[in-house]
């Protein structure tokens, strides 16, 4: 048993999350944030990778919601590097922290610590969770723990949403990175929806049955 | 004067172009081939950059039209680098290869070449093509290309294909490569339509006025 994983990323009309350094730059539409806000209420948490705590500092809470109404947020974070003062680890949400097992860092009293074999597959991580009660998860960047789930075929659904303007840069982030070919001949999907939602699209994708 | 810029090209639904290893891959739909065929016969000339050339060696013709109904494949190639036996010089349509003044290589009797300054803008070269009696050119690929339009502000139209594959790679070529941002905080672009064709969505965008 695992959470349901919905992997969802406004990108660029050329293909970037990011410009190439990492400046966090507006791609949604004020139709896609309130999409996301209503997506975000409906997952029981919400995953980033640690890079996208460095380069954004981003709250992961959805305004309006109590301490228990929020989805709770969980930072894949092998080495420990997400910040004491982030805004990730404030008492607006639970929050869980998944480290390598040989990292001994703690955080506050709001943060839960989960370990995990370094380099072992995500799914035990995934599993972890699912018995902690974790039915679904919205998994929001950077691209390269989004590769990661694609690589071990866990992903569900991918919503993207592809906005009016053009970055540029062969080293910008892009909604999927990590080395080389995801799986060798990549990964197909079906598009099942597609949808303007001001100045972009959004597109909703499921793995290829 | 210059011609009408449509820049066209298909990403997959992780914003690449092709693999890493730059392994031409199928995004497109058959939706989406047919479509950009009969593209292709509006337009005056089909322009690529010699990096497309030598990954992919297109022929750039529309089957079943002849040689004078055919587009005019446009190649920007500084070093002259386009082999002799690519399909692009072959007999199926006329074809012109823009090279540096300092490069001197001579092609066969299809081929006519015109020179640019080296790092001199797209634009003189552009202005050269509608004395010529371009009048319309629908730019293919790759990143690299499509980049140097954006930069000097000549897309008039950009059209981009998204299909059901992730490729992932954070070196894979995306639509719009080059080094960093094409131009400081990024091109604003209006989306005009958004449109299924088969497993993926075409997206058509404008320059913001």
């Amino acid at each position: 048993m695992r959470p349901f994983i919905h992997v969802n990323c406004a990108m660029s009309a050329d293909g970037k999350i990011a410009g190439s350094d990492r400046k966090q730059v507006r791609i949604s539409s004020d139709e896609d944030k309130s999409r996301v806000k209503n997506l975000r209420r409906k997952y029981d948490a919400i995953l980033v990778g640690v890079g996208t705590i460095l380069s954004d500092d981003p709250h992961l809470t959805v305004k309006g919601l109590s301490y228990d109404e929020n989805p709770i947020r969980i930072v894949l974070d092998n080495n420990g590097r997400t910040p004491m003062d982030a805004l990730v680890v404030n008492d607006q949400a639970p929050t869980i922290i998944v480290v390598a097992d040989d990292c001994d860092i703690i955080w506050n009293n709001n943060v839960e610590v989960i370990r995990r074999r370094r380099d072992g597959p995500l799914l035990d991580v995934l599993e972890k969770l699912a018995e902690m009660g974790i039915e679904s998860i919205l998994v929001e960047g950077g691209g390269e723990t989004i590769a990661s789930f694609f690589r071990e075929g866990l992903v569900d659904r991918y919503t993207v949403f592809v906005g009016g303007k053009v970055i540029g840069g062969r080293e910008s982030p892009t909604p999927v990175d990590g080395d080389g070919w995801v799986v060798p001949e990549g990964i197909e999907l079906e598009l099942r929806n597609a949808e303007v939602l001001g100045n972009g699209a959004l597109l909703t994708f499921s793995p290829k049955q």
